[in-house]
């Protein structure tokens, strides 16, 4: 054992000083005895062992302590636990020393976060099942969970950049939806924008730059815009505090994204808080209307854009009253109308429904949702990575009420259709269901309800489910009620797969080897060869041309995506971040050339990216690297699945291979705008059209250019050019090759 | 001059002195001397005169007084204009003695009502635009007219049946927007209900058999609703009443009729309302609000539906907060909630702003509108026929709000797109325009604006109006600037339009003849020739066979409806009821035969009668009736300004002859559901099938039946049984015969 410096042991006492500073008038003698003790056992426990940052291990349950007792709110016992949350994994003290030391109650608290941590190459779907399975238990394991994983990434500057990527994938996919579900406001916004930092760097930058370049003028437009509110709130007698927020760089880029806008574009970055000082003997929700009235009075509000949830909260427990307004400079901005108790709930969620001792309240919400958590935890036998997709819906997704015939409230997610809801009132219901009726009109069982529809469900006895319902399905529990129902005939399927590809060997003369066998599961990136013949078997995959794909030599130059799987998922366990048989080594970048030789690549066919563009590599089989977007979103699945299997890339200059893009372009029709554009592509001379594709409808010109391309450079190029075009008004690149 | 008998005498004091004692207390001594002058002046004037009810004609005017200072709640000098309001047009004296004996103010509204009377039987078009003329001058002259329509409306009686059809149907077309615009509820309501009474009897009676039939569970539904909120209220110290209201008979009739749904079905009969008894001091917006905020923590508010109409009043000025929640058994309910003043506006309109002293408000309010009415006056050279159809869209529609860049707020009517917006803003934006940006999102010229968009119109140089714009825009002013453009060139498409059936004739060899000439313009449901020349010139109309339309003697099967008419208008006035050449007895029911001798009949196009259903006739030529569906909408023009021309019809027994008639269905698809429906069609052997279409989508299932029919009875039975078939949900009648 190495020892510390005393510089080292100043260091960790400062920090534990300025911890407890924070903290002591929280909490009386004895809890503060029992807060002490857990931190000199564990300070001893972890003496002489350091971060990858080079600094003592024990900072960093003093920081994730230090979360749980400011940002969480929680107890001492979670403080307790916090402090302790490594020891049992990485000393060689047992629970049980735990437990005779700190008591029964810190002792559970530790075993669960200790079988939560380990190995994080794991799948990650297995930790997040068991950290559901934790859930019903004790909250407060998840919620310490989350205080870790918040430090881990505020800390992960010291990581190599291949664990960056990753870590900063799996806490999008995990960790900000699970902050999110628990009303964790405050931390999900942290969580989401330090993953940012480090998946995208130079996009946060820009963003960053961006906003603090407006800093003034924002500060300038949001006192025009609020002082007279904060006068006539004044004048009203309403003592509150007036506000605004910024969206999360993350969400800012996402939404530039998603609808391919410019960062001035995004016209709702800014959002108006208003939290009310409530008065003690007046409705909460009272106190929040009075300021709607009043704010509406001075500004003109969004035509239906009231939105009530103070009488029917979020999910997550969030309550607020939202209005959006016409300010003065011509913008509509949100206004979030709360009292500080509502605030406080939003932002801190679970811990501050505990503040407001109204736990039982939250645990009562919370109590369907574990429930249903149980419930798809024991229906389904899928694979993880299955239910982690299916699991996602259910945690991040908007939800709608909708009602049934006599009144009664259903919250599903967004996008759910008449077989979700279906299946949400019962097992049979979903079996039998034809259609439904809403407002006496008759619509299929793919309808997409809405928010606020009242339905009606009709059944026929010779209805029964079909696969196909998948399509359109959004809720976990129907999803898994149809899967529950196939996966019965999924041995037939299996064994028909089988024989389907028995017999295609057989006709091109191929033997039937297992290495044959991998060549095509590589090649349609599925786990192992059951999934293959099961995809198969049940028609989800018709094969390519099976003598091509064998033939080569693992070149595979397709990927190929298939959302509904029902494999049983690989269960080999790589505990090593290096395998002996790992051609790669994944501490440097993998270089992209235009003569490969060892190694083969391919571009994957989700995202297909270009020469030039930020890039990882996902290891599909130990001498074929699939290259991504570091944007792209089938990725960020693989991230948190099989992080450990996601490499760095970049490329060299490409000039020879040219790479198939799509742009599409929108604009005004005018005459001869088809013939411009196609001349100005031919005249570029690095670049080659395959087709094209225009419409035009009510003069708006839509076209979609299928071009190759060798890399971003000539792209940028041409786009810019293509910009210049009269009647041109935007043109983006769309990464979907197909229709 | 005939003398009342003593009787009658003792009825008209009667009648006066009830009148009297209603108002008495309204008015100091001296209004109610004049009062009292008015009306001995007017009863002594129309001595001996009578109503065709046999009543002395002085009842009607003291009934218009009545209904104007009740339910109008207007002033003396309106009051004593009522009760002259025939003196002028119906006895000797002139507006002169009116003068001397009533003063200026007086004799002035008379004028105005004296003009606005006269035969009613003239062009109706012309009476509105007369009506808004007078609008800018005095409001009260308008209000005193429906005044005096309303009480026309009570005593519509004793009419013949084709001038109650016509009298109701000119009510619906023009005093209930009318009444609707200027906000008077009540009488709208009840104009409404009249209107419907005598123009669909048989539906009306069944409709309000229905409703009293409902009454008792009504009420217990009613009280099972409110008693919480009752309570909740009280408990809460808020003084308010809470009622409840009944669509009218018409709209759940015409709601009936566009869902195509049964009565049970309509599903918003019912709304609940709160009327708060404000407290002075606080804003009555925020007792509303607090109402709302009580009433949501009973029943859960459907989402996205709170309608404040007290921050932005109605255009009419209507105020009032709307929610609608589900209630116990299952329905959502609305609730209006507003204070006495609010209810009082929304229910008697002008006149309550009024009594609340905010007439110089609500007049800030109608100046916009009235400013919009004499700007389409001015500009619109067009016939009176066009005039009326643009200048409904601005009286009746919905209104939404839209928003510049800048955040101005414009108000348009429902169904508005870019172009009306463009338009809006100012002429040359209109002709400019060929899109605009809302939400950064690129939209076409005729993008269908909703409620909060904002709007960015962009232009080009090259553009220039098209005449296609009038297909998508919905505001008068759009309209009328996207006409004058083409009025300009209205002459050179006249001259175009002679050339090419000047060609056309010589081609077939006809004569150039006005006889011929007014033959297709009788095919074609035209003004006159002129408005031929135009069409034809403009290439609205396609000429079918000339030959066969000028070889026929005028036997016109087919009309055609031309939604964008230039013609100026027929100009000659007809003042008789019935015209020398008429050889038609108007007031006996006109006889349809399976063969018609002397005086042909078609059946219109738009709505397709067939023998059995209820129909009017429309007299096209003088030897020519087109017969329409009671209910069809197009007629709804026609009687409303060529009221002299519609006659009543009755069937006669039709058995050989028969129709072209289109059903519906709809339904759930199953295994030879097709084959049912044409065996069982095939099986009937009084129908023909001409052609079925059938298409089926996600297990919905729709088809379109083309029948040969003879008559209602065959066609009902057809439906009854088609009905019984499994998987078929619905069956419904469609009027257009075309896709």
């Amino acid at each position: 054992m190495q020892h510390f410096t005393k510089a080292e042991i100043r260091h960790i006492e400062d920090r534990y000083q300025d911890f407890l500073k924070v903290i002591k008038n929280k909490f009386d003698e004895g809890r503060l005895a029992r807060i002490e003790k857990a931190f000199r056992f564990s300070n001893a426990a972890h003496h002489g062992i350091k971060r990858k940052s080079g600094e003592p291990f024990i900072i960093h349950p003093i920081a994730v302590a230090r979360i749980v007792a400011v940002d969480l709110g929680l107890g001492a016992t979670s403080i307790v636990a916090a402090l302790l949350h490594d020891v049992v994994e990485d000393t060689d003290y047992r629970l049980s020393d735990i437990e005779n030391m700190f008591g029964t109650r810190v002792s559970r608290i530790v075993d669960g976060l200790t079988k939560l941590s380990g190995d994080f190459d794991a799948k990650h779907a297995l930790t997040l099942k068991k950290m559901l399975m934790t859930l019903s238990d004790d909250v407060r394991v998840i919620l310490i969970k989350i205080a870790d994983r918040l430090h881990n990434m505020r800390t992960l500057d010291s990581m190599p950049a291949h664990k960056k990527i990753k870590i900063a994938g799996e806490t999008l996919f995990l960790y900000v939806p699970l902050a999110h579900r628990l009303g964790l406001h405050a931390i999900k916004s942290d969580l989401e924008d330090l993953s940012f930092k480090h998946k995208h760097p130079e996009e946060y930058e820009q963003i960053q730059y961006l906003l603090h370049n407006q800093e003034e003028k924002r500060n300038y437009l949001v006192n025009e815009f609020t002082s007279p509110i904060i006068d006539k709130l004044k004048e009203e007698g309403i003592d509150c505090k007036v506000e605004h927020r910024l969206k999360t760089s993350y969400s800012i880029w996402q939404k530039m994204q998603k609808k391919a806008v410019a960062f001035n574009e995004v016209y709702d970055i800014l959002a108006i808080r208003i939290i009310i000082n409530s008065k003690k003997g007046i409705s909460e929700k009272r106190q929040c209307f009075d300021v709607l009235s009043i704010v509406t009075d001075i500004y003109k509000p969004k035509p239906d854009r009231i939105r009530d949830w103070i009488t029917m909260p979020k999910a997550n427990g969030y309550e607020s009253l939202h209005v959006t307004v016409m300010g003065p400079q011509g913008h509509w901005v949100e206004i979030q109308i709360r009292t500080d108790r509502m605030d406080d709930v939003a932002e801190h969620g679970f811990a501050a429904h505990y503040r407001y001792k109204d736990i039982r309240n939250f645990e009562n919400e919370l109590d369907p949702w574990i429930e249903r958590i149980r419930e798809l935890l024991q229906s389904s036998d899928s694979d993880a990575f299955e239910f982690l997709d299916d699991f996602k819906l259910n945690l991040f997704s908007s939800e709608i009420n909708v009602f049934t015939p006599k009144g009664d409230m259903f919250s599903l997610p967004l996008g759910s259709t008449v077989i979700d809801f279906a299946y949400e009132i019962h097992t049979e219901l979903g079996n039998k269901c034809i259609g439904a009726k809403i407002n006496t009109k008759l619509v299929p069982i793919s309808h997409i309800l809405e928010n606020g529809d009242q339905i009606e469900i009709l059944t026929s006895e010779n209805q029964s489910p079909k696969l196909e319902w998948l399509k359109f399905s959004a809720s976990p529990k129907a999803r898994g009620k149809i899967k529950n129902v196939f996966r019965l005939e999924k041995n037939k399927h299996t064994d028909r797969g089988k024989e389907i590809i028995e017999e295609l060997f057989k006709k091109i003369n191929a033997p039937f080897t297992s290495n044959n066998l991998k060549k095509l599961t590589a090649h349609y990136n599925l786990n192992n060869k059951e999934q293959l013949y099961s995809e198969v078997g049940m028609g989800f995959l018709e094969l390519d041309d099976v003598k091509d794909i064998i033939g080569k030599k693992s070149e595979s130059k397709l990927v190929k995506y298939w959302n509904i799987t029902f494999g049983s998922g690989s269960k080999n366990k790589e505990k090593e971040e290096t395998p002996e048989n790992q051609k790669i080594d994944k501490k440097k970048p993998f270089l992209l050339r235009e003569n490969q030789d060892n190694i083969k690549f391919s571009l994957a066919k989700c995202c297909n990216p270009i020469p030039g563009e930020p890039v990882v590599g996902y290891l599909s089989t130990d001498d074929h690297v699939i290259i991504h977007k570091v944007k792209c979103r089938e990725l960020e699945k693989f991230i948190a699945n099989q992080g450990e299997k996601i490499i760095q890339a970049e490329w060299t200059k490409f000039k020879r291979q040219s790479y198939l893009t799509r742009l599409h372009l929108q604009g005004f029709d005018r005459l001869g705008i088809v013939n411009e554009v196609t001349t100005l592509i031919s005249k570029g001379h690095n670049i080659n059209m395959r087709s094209v594709k225009f419409e035009t409808h009510d003069g708006i010109f839509m076209g979609d250019l299928f071009l190759y391309i060798h890399n971003t450079n000539d792209l940028d190029n041409l786009i810019s050019k293509l910009k210049t075009i009269k009647g041109i008004d935007s043109v983006n690149r769309v990464e979907n090759l197909e229709d």
